[in-house]
């Protein structure tokens, strides 16, 4: 009798190091991505041990899957093994490849090495396979079909094994897997509001057609800090079990009004490239002046190729005398408010903004921690400015109410601020009316 | 007849968004790395659906080891199933646990939020387990055990699953699978070099002693961009095959002295961090000027809390304006030079290093990509300058030559200045005599 095969791809990653968490899994997560982009599920993703044995068994639970992608073990060294596991799990023999020999030979000789006996070993393939070129790296990769299955082993490092992927496996995927057609894949990224808060605004449209079209519509709430996103997946569903396309449309539409202006992005881009494109479109430049952010700020507005055409740069008033020296704020604000102050941060702005000549500046000055709160000021504090030519708008928060760390503080505080920008550049009109 | 036990932990993480790479698996890392430093091996890691099947098969295939530890699907939702994948894998009744019921209701109440019954699910366990109380959210663990393995089931969240796994799970996976004793764990950080170049460094005093003790000695090169990690560890084995305590003392300092002043750190901590120790111990205060970074330096040199003590700001000159009207950088250097140039950088350094009255500066310039290149400064060409009151060193390169993007040119090129200022550290004596 004919085993029925699981509906999903079966990820395999090989190595000691995943298990005992020396590294990420980003190969797992990589390509768990690039197959629900092309609409192809994943039915499990293992991780085992560098021995044969452990191999040989995952690769024995793979074969119940159509598709077996393995990513690790297939290098020179002595705990580089998958292909052994290959070899006794389906017992055949592993012989050298001729196409892979002369490609390891010239990729040692053109570096001046020596062609040790670990390094031809990366040439042995099992019996039937076929190898699959490794356009940036050495170790070839192997295509076996064993009953009915086909496994797919490449090499671990990221920038190998994924051009590899996507040449080699991933259209053979498509074709064994066409999963159920995607109909819509919605996405909205906000920020400023908590998950719970998020999800609350938009509950009342997603429950409703969850609970209606189960196996055709799937709602999601993820973190991804400092952004809450929202995914909305709508598929084509057995005897017509889905959403009409009217349907989608009110659901995705009211969606967006629920969010109004919390969400700044329907793609998985950056608040810094979403304020970018908007001081892009209305020719304007931006500088800016960081105390406790410490030029974070400045590296997230440069983060985007082409950063020069709205950004000019800034100062970093670090220390008292830097805010002085660099900003001109008298001692008299330092003294009489504190550098943490709404005093401090208006002046901050206001003088950036001058001296570089930019239509906008953003100033940030607060307790990152963990010491330096008080009372009055606890850690998390954080005052903010943005100046315009006209007018100079100042406000300040304990940032998660103080029980963030230093790392969370300074990268909410930056966020906060580029927030701040968008809300101002939200009223500009499209057409792009300059400001001064 | 009693079927053997596999060696290790059975680690599973249960959620859809984990398979299809919405998320990263964080947890199977966290668990990991903590169970490796409790010397507990991890036999294999495996990722599920959220169907009560896909649960009920994995737990089946844990139930070969002593410990199973499963995180996620204990939620209110309705993708939140492992609980009934438990249930339904060993046969065994669900039904509502007292104390969890007590804690949801507290919880939710607080809140002003009604008992709902899928929030009441949270309370149902199977029969026999003993409830983990869960002091950071609502939905409680589960210990369970059954023929002869410890099934502790956690939420998925971080900030709930952690302090759950250090109290319920570490002491008792510690009891059953007390693994070889660890005799000796070093550690060294380097940067500036590739994997291959610092294997080759230490190859020969590694592959000797990995052949002599391959159950004991275990060598491991890893990239924690922009780092290269190198770890060794020795541990216990059977009839006393590891090497003695003088083999290990030889192979650790002869890998200490084959990678020289290329390693930075015995610990896990950043160049940031190691500079900043040593600025501190020279009573040393440090001021920046970035262009292509953007303000990372100084993001990077304020990351540790007490920054203020060595970091003075600097300034972030993008624009070339922004150079001349900052930092009084020449319309004649600009132009005749060009802004990534020897001459601008070394102006840069010393113009902020006056400025703010600082012991040293580090300057950087650069064309980080991937536009802006040209013939004679192709992308990823950075130039650098370390100014002192009495000399200033000016270097250049093009970094990861030419091949890396935007954010591993600006990556490596604030960590490039890090580490020159480190080098210009190392040169002064331990006592602390100041620099001027």
């Amino acid at each position: 009798m004919k085993r029925e095969k699981a509906a999903g791809v079966f990820l395999l990653t090989v190595g000691d190091e995943i298990l005992d968490g020396r590294i990420q899994n980003t190969n797992a997560t990589w390509f768990g991505e690039q197959l629900r982009h092309a609409g192809i599920p994943v039915s499990e993703s293992r991780s085992v041990a560098d021995t044969v044995r452990a191999i040989q068994r995952a690769l024995r639970d793979g074969a119940a899957h159509p598709i077996v992608i393995v990513t690790g073990g297939l290098g020179p060294t002595n705990d580089d093994r998958t292909l052994e596991g290959a070899a006794a799990a389906f017992r055949l023999p592993l012989s050298h490849n001729t196409a892979s020999l002369a490609h390891i030979r010239s990729r040692y000789l053109a570096r001046g090495l020596p062609l040790t006996e670990p390094r031809l070993k990366m040439a042995l393939v099992p019996k039937g396979a076929k190898v699959i070129a490794n356009q940036t790296g050495t170790a070839p990769g192997v295509h076996l079909r064993v009953k009915g299955t086909e496994f797919f082993f490449l090499p671990g490092p990221p920038s190998e094994c994924r051009p590899m992927f996507e040449k080699a496996v991933l259209p053979l995927a498509g074709k064994r897997l066409r999963s159920r057609r995607l109909l819509r894949r919605e996405f909205w990224r906000t920020f400023g509001r908590g998950e719970g808060e998020i999800f609350a605004k938009v509950s009342a449209v997603v429950e409703s057609l969850e609970k209606r079209f189960p196996a055709s519509v799937a709602f999601g709430v993820h973190i991804t800090f400092p952004y809450i996103d929202l995914t909305f997946e709508v598929r084509d569903a057995p005897r017509g079990e889905h959403p009409s396309k009217r349907e989608i449309d009110s659901a995705a539409s009211s969606i967006s009004d629920a969010l109004g202006t919390l969400c700044f992005s329907r793609e998985r881009e950056s608040l810094a490239d979403a304020v970018a494109a908007m001081l892009l479109r209305e020719r304007l430049t931006v500088a800016t002046a960081e105390s406790c952010t410490g030029g974070l700020l400045g590296k997230l507005l440069t983060d985007r190729a082409g950063s020069s055409a709205y950004y000019l740069g800034g100062v970093v008033s670090y220390a008292n005398s830097a805010k002085e020296k660099l900003l001109g704020i008298t001692k008299n604000t330092l003294e009489g408010h504190g550098a943490v102050s709404e005093e401090c941060v208006r002046e901050m702005a206001q003088a950036i903004r001058r001296e570089l000549g930019a239509d906008l500046a953003l100033a940030i000055s607060g307790i990152s921690g963990p010491g330096g709160g008080s009372e009055t000021k606890p850690v998390g504090t954080a005052y903010m400015a943005l100046a315009l030519k006209d007018r100079t708008r100042v406000t300040h928060q304990v940032i998660l109410k103080g029980l963030g760390n230093r790392e969370q503080n300074r990268v909410l505080a930056a966020h906060w601020a580029l927030d701040a920008l968008r809300s101002e550049l939200l009223r500009f009109p499209e057409a792009g009316i300059p400001v001064n």
